[in-house]
């Protein structure tokens, strides 16, 4: 409940949590505002200059431990504003986008951003009963993800209906992906289907590519989704991959 | 602290622990002994002919909760007996073997195990570092595919030396994969490293193809370990996959 009704204030005032020196930094070397720090004070001594503008507090481990939502809290605890990102690094994203339909599971959306960010997709855009990008958890698992991506929430069949890109979604019913065809055009969207139900029948309607990732005699009923979208990402970036090899000769 | 020595019961006795109703039929359908059960009136009405051999109890929700290592815990647990799957259903299993070294993580090696069984991968070898599989997360995260897979704890990097496959490891320093090239030989091992150091260099010493996933002007340091695999599997079973379609024909 505690947990909850944290991120109900975090929603409220439009920050999010962010934890462990790695994220920190990265925060800190990102262009958002950080509101507040809570951290030890060995971390405060050594990030002592890049902490000007901000409410600093010095916390026992035990006061630390009170404030995470991990099991063993690591030296800072911050609290970002979410608008404050820098917007020219995100302004007109070309290329793959990730388009989420009600994926629910935080582990999954999080490692979905960073595989994302891996493949330098820039834009996701997302269901509006998909996870908030926000989620603690969301932005511990995206390792840092969240902070270098666009994340939007929309009517998604609506955005699919008129985004005039080709749009790829996984279906039992789709083309299998093999090696050799491999690729799409640079301009297109990766629809991944909520972790149980698969993709919605009111988004599915919008699908122009159906794929499906042979199981080659397997019998696991269904891939998890960040598996599947990380080898669909991977499939459809081929193309790319192969432009970017021919420019760099 | 009581989920530890829970497990270390579990390890004593040779049993694992599995829960709710979808993996407990997955077990009830396969050649597992069923030591234990504690489930709700519901189900033991549901399933009392399968449950001959087995002690059973009816448990209130109270009670299931309090044996459950999840938050929201459904109708039945049940211990399994490790060493009573069906040897011969996994006798000498041809094809692609995943290798594991040092996997931490129990999500991590249960989506491995889920990814390996969609692709029909059926041994699974691992150094003796890595998560047991027969911890309740991976069990949860496997989705069944633990029951159908054969897991082994070796001395790796000696097993390595003495597979006489050819062994695709991830390493910075690999082959970028691309669409045109996919695929392996029919055996092959695919060696996934820990979540943080990847590969340890005594491993690494017996990749005889590094492989790298191309990351395309990406920006985050590297990918979650079971999406890595999920790519790496995909895209060295493409023959297999391409010669059973021709085999269709």
């Amino acid at each position: 409940m505690a947990a909850y009704r944290l991120q109900k204030r975090c929603d409220e005032e439009a920050v999010f949590v962010v934890e462990g020196p790695k994220m920190a930094a990265e925060v800190l070397a990102s262009g958002f505002t950080v509101r507040v720090v809570c951290a030890s004070e060995e971390w405060l001594s050594t990030y002592a200059d890049s902490m000007v503008a901000t409410k600093t507090y010095e916390v026992s481990p035990a006061e630390l431990e009170r404030l995470s939502n991990f099991k063993t809290p690591n030296q800072v605890w911050m609290l970002v504003e979410r608008d404050s990102k820098d917007p020219k690094d995100l302004k007109d994203p070309k290329g793959l986008i990730l388009a989420l339909d009600h994926i629910q599971d935080p582990g999954n959306m999080g490692t979905m951003l960073r595989t994302a960010d891996w493949f330098g997709i820039r834009r996701v855009v997302c269901s509006r009963d998909t996870v908030s990008c926000y989620n603690p958890k969301v932005v511990q698992a995206s390792m840092g993800a969240v902070l270098r991506t666009q994340v939007d929430y929309v009517d998604l069949p609506e955005w699919l209906a008129t985004c005039g890109m080709p749009v790829y979604g996984a279906s039992l019913q789709g083309e299998p992906i093999a090696g050799k065809d491999a690729g799409a055009p640079r301009e297109a969207v990766l629809l991944i289907g909520n972790e149980s139900r698969g993709i919605s029948p009111e988004a599915m309607a919008h699908v122009t590519h159906p794929v499906l990732i042979p199981n080659i005699g397997g019998t696991a009923e269904s891939l998890n989704a960040s598996v599947a979208a990380g080898i669909l990402m991977n499939y459809l970036l081929w193309n790319s991959y192969n432009i970017k090899k021919e420019e760099l000769k």
